[in-house]
């Protein structure tokens, strides 16, 4: 078979990529490959098992595809051709294509030095309907777990599980949670309404050894604890998914991930790669990234699909800025761009600033939430480097618009006149906009 | 006695100056002179009637000036000598200063046309806790509440009379609710909203007179319906409370303004103005611009403090956006910069789109809303004029993020590659996120 532009993956990189192109150019025949029959929502895995109770729930919908005349494939590919520009799968069809668009994700990393990670009961988290669909009968089973690893999935996977009423310990071996997106004052905040909710958390700490007779009963810390487990989740990292792109003759950087340029293009002609597969810079410091994240491919994925059949130098990818947030309970953190920490370790010279205010006004109205905001200014240009916030729901939004200062390399200077929404019910007060606030007292310290 | 800087106002504006003017030259005596011994927070007044049911808990809080050692004198300027820098106050004080900031804000604002209005019963809003008081007070006895006038504060009135058990009408002179601020559509939400709620609305109507004897009994309308009323809130609109400032020599601008340039600065050598009272133009169009919002006024007020004792080009007023946001319910309704209505009647050259999507992924989660985003964009440019948008309560910080986009000029193509972060519990989809996808339909209309 034959079509003009064909996407590898089927979640958000290669869902957005699709799209965008079909839309963008309809008198292409644009198709998407994939393994999966139903594509998971990706971060909406952890909600699964808690607040959601089904991966059924969890579907990433097809109706937008469907809708734009996208052909969808279910299928694998197995080699690719560049020069001839075809492809062969595993149901054994010859593909050829004028386009490709690599979207082929990640999957989890777990270090071999972990014994017992071949037990039963003892999980990763791919983004696989058919292995998450496993856990959720299982957990009703449940009454022990382990999370191994403190991300953002870890996190998540903590506080939905302990709302079934399992009882959850959180190791890490970082001293923080959360720790290499946050500055410590926010994984503290955190882990604190971790721990308030009924989550175990140990940080610092390492496993040594998943033990169990076939299935999973303990877990040993190398700080000698022994925690009981019916179940354990490790949720350490991810790796991109490159293996066919590397058979293909693709370029991986020293990270694994596809090489590309600021139009998501690899080296190879008519081949794009975007989404947690492909390469990425930091917006701040042009380092590789290893950010992975579906808001940050489908960003890519828009660019890759714009420019694939001409180039457009204002659709390009500037950087990534990494733009997180999440939740435990109703309580929101997230963080844009540079943390303290790592503009301090880059060599930055930085100001920076806090301050903890409230989400509503005045503070007698009853879903007021504290709301606290960090900056992180570049100190002779005022350019906005970075922001943190925590506080109640509206913090997922809030972090963007300190996401848009960031790319638009705003100055303190436009801060402090930057004129913002408020409403009693909705926001903090215009007086004191925990934003602006934050911003006000950075000021100050560029005087000194 | 004498102080540095002398601020008049204790509202929004007046709070946000002296804070700012002492925080930035701590060297300074900083005195804010107002009528009130405690301050409404102005935004919050409508919710006094129903969700916060006391003005006691609606106090501009007066603990960030005592921190910062800002004076404060309950007294009132009843005169100003602008070249001998002194001032008369009501209780007999001379006051010599060195820098002035008007901040007098704003006063109700009835057509004399309007007859009954003297009646008792018939209120309406001023900043004034005194006032407010009574009605709080008279509020348990009323059954039948007319609510002239459907802006913002009209509104809020309504829901908030609604949700105390009081039979609410809504009359707005205009064909759609908060016609001035919205586009139709979203006007057409909210009004659906509102009525869902139980308020009656109705629009394109007048009201003839207000009847009643000794007190309102009944609202005539101009096409002839007469509603019954133990009460009437006429929430018409406010003008500029500048009497003082006219009477002290500076000048008004055909509106009614103080007129200031771009540092806030009145022709007065020393005299600046801030908030309600001063002069604004639009951000888009230049032309004079009679919005009055707490949220322009602090930005304002942040200006003209910065520049106080010396200019600094990069701290200037660079035009009002205008950001609206306000809630029926759990329905909140937001709008920034240039609706489609202006833009068409002020002669751009615009595309327009609107995406419905939601603001939670997956959409099975219990507190899912409707999320609509709409943007207005200049077509040979694709600079953002504008954007409106509904949804959720996390609609009042979306609405800073479109904000932010046309503050920083962006444009479409800055838009479409922006990176945003997304959370199951906090936001849309990073796939579906409604901002990018408005933004994807205008640049389908670009090429047309």
């Amino acid at each position: 078979m034959k079509t003009d532009v064909l996407v590898i993956g089927g979640s958000a990189a290669g869902l957005v990529a699709a799209m965008t192109a079909k839309s963008n150019f309809p008198e292409k025949d644009v198709t998407i490959i994939r393994k999966e029959v139903k594509v998971m929502i990706p971060c909406g895995i952890p909600y699964i098992f808690g607040t959601i109770g089904t991966t059924d729930k969890n579907i990433l919908p097809d109706a937008g595809l469907e809708k734009l005349g996208v052909n969808i494939l279910i299928d694998e590919v197995l080699s690719v051709d560049t020069d001839a520009k075809t492809c062969k799968t595993k149901s054994g069809k010859d593909i050829s294509y004028e386009k490709m668009i690599f979207g082929t994700g990640s999957l989890p990393f777990v270090p071999a030095s972990i014994k017992g990670q071949e037990l039963k009961n003892v999980y990763t988290v791919p983004k696989n309907k058919d292995y998450l669909d496993v856990i959720v009968e299982k957990m009703n089973d449940f009454k022990k777990v382990v999370v191994v690893g403190a991300g953002f999935i870890g996190v998540e996977f903590s506080d939905e599980f302990n709302k079934k009423g399992i009882d959850v310990t959180l190791v890490e071996v970082l001293p923080k949670i959360m720790g290499t997106a946050f500055d410590p004052e926010f994984s503290d905040i955190a882990e604190e309404d971790l721990k308030a909710r009924g989550v175990k958390v140990i940080t610092s700490t390492k496993v040594k050894e998943i033990k169990g007779d076939g299935a999973v009963s303990s877990v040993l810390l190398t700080n000698g604890t022994e925690l009981e487990a019916d179940a354990v989740i490790l949720s350490i990292g991810y790796k991109p998914n490159t293996s066919l792109a590397k058979e293909s003759g693709l370029e991986l950087n020293e990270a694994g991930f596809i090489k590309v340029d600021r139009y998501l293009r690899t080296a190879v002609k008519d081949v794009y790669a975007a989404g947690d597969c492909a390469e990425k810079h930091d917006f701040a410091t042009g380092k590789i990234s290893k950010i992975m994240l579906a808001s940050t491919a489908c960003a890519e994925a828009r660019v890759a699909a714009f420019n694939l059949y001409s180039l457009s130098t204002t659709n390009t990818f500037r950087g990534t800025i990494g733009i997180y947030s999440t939740c435990v309970g109703d309580k929101a953190y997230a963080v844009a761009g540079l943390t303290e920490t790592v503009a301090k370790n880059e060599n930055f010279e930085y100001v920076t600033s806090m301050f903890a205010g409230i989400d509503r006004h005045p503070g007698s109205l009853s879903d007021t939430s504290k709301q606290i905001v960090k900056l992180v200014v570049q100190k002779c240009s005022g350019v906005i480097l970075g922001g943190a916030a925590y506080g109640g729901k509206s913090v997922g939004e809030l972090i963007n618009v300190i996401g848009f200062a960031i790319q638009s390399r705003m100055t303190l200077n436009d801060l402090l006149v930057a004129q913002i929404g408020t409403q009693p019910m909705l926001t903090a007060s215009p007086a004191a906009y925990p934003l602006i606030k934050a911003a006000d007292i950075c000021k100050k310290q560029m005087r000194t």
